[in-house]
């Protein structure tokens, strides 16, 4: 297993469940039960995911002990984000090939 | 296993060495034993990461049966980005926040 925190951050991301909560997060802090109402999933499963995105720092449990809400901590993303701009000019040349080609057979498909 | 795309992704991303090929084969397309060169690692490990990343889509290998070269293909990057990038605004407040927190810090310790 990888531990770098870009590494850690990626795992953390690559699966819909957490990036569902992460969004519902974006929103606004909730409790662990608000998170998990709308997953068709056991809370001790939910649990599983917000623990590792906790171990993550992509979220922060509130002090107070009665109400401990989760809260969306972003900052680990900017790194994230960082590193897959710097792809961007390759994307954005791909999909130009790709537009050129399609409009090439196009055109032959017309002729 | 989380198989939607976005997943498969980021889980591609979740590793270092993968994400070093990556930025080598960003600089122009590599055989795999070009691959494979800068990294402390068996030829079949590197073989194994190459071939998850072509499972994700972040690579292609020419068809020419003499030599395979590795090439990029970013296009499935472009999704992470948008993904990734919704979350700017959160976390742009939360170094904000922080660094209110360090000068409010700074300031009793001057006093």
């Amino acid at each position: 297993m990888a531990t770098d925190q870009l590494s850690v951050t990626f795992a953390a991301l690559a699966d819909p469940t957490r990036r569902a909560i992460l969004a519902r997060l974006a929103e606004g802090e909730a409790t662990v039960n608000e998170v998990a109402e709308p997953f068709a999933m056991t809370l001790p499963a939910v649990s599983k995911h917000l623990k590792l995105l906790e171990h993550a720092g992509l979220i922060t449990k509130g002090r107070n002990a009665q109400w401990r809400p989760c809260r969306l901590d972003a900052r680990p993303l900017q790194d994230a984000a960082a590193w897959v701009e710097r792809y961007r000019r390759h994307w954005e040349e791909s999909f130009q090939q790709l537009d050129e080609h399609l409009r090439t057979m196009m055109k032959r498909t017309k002729e």
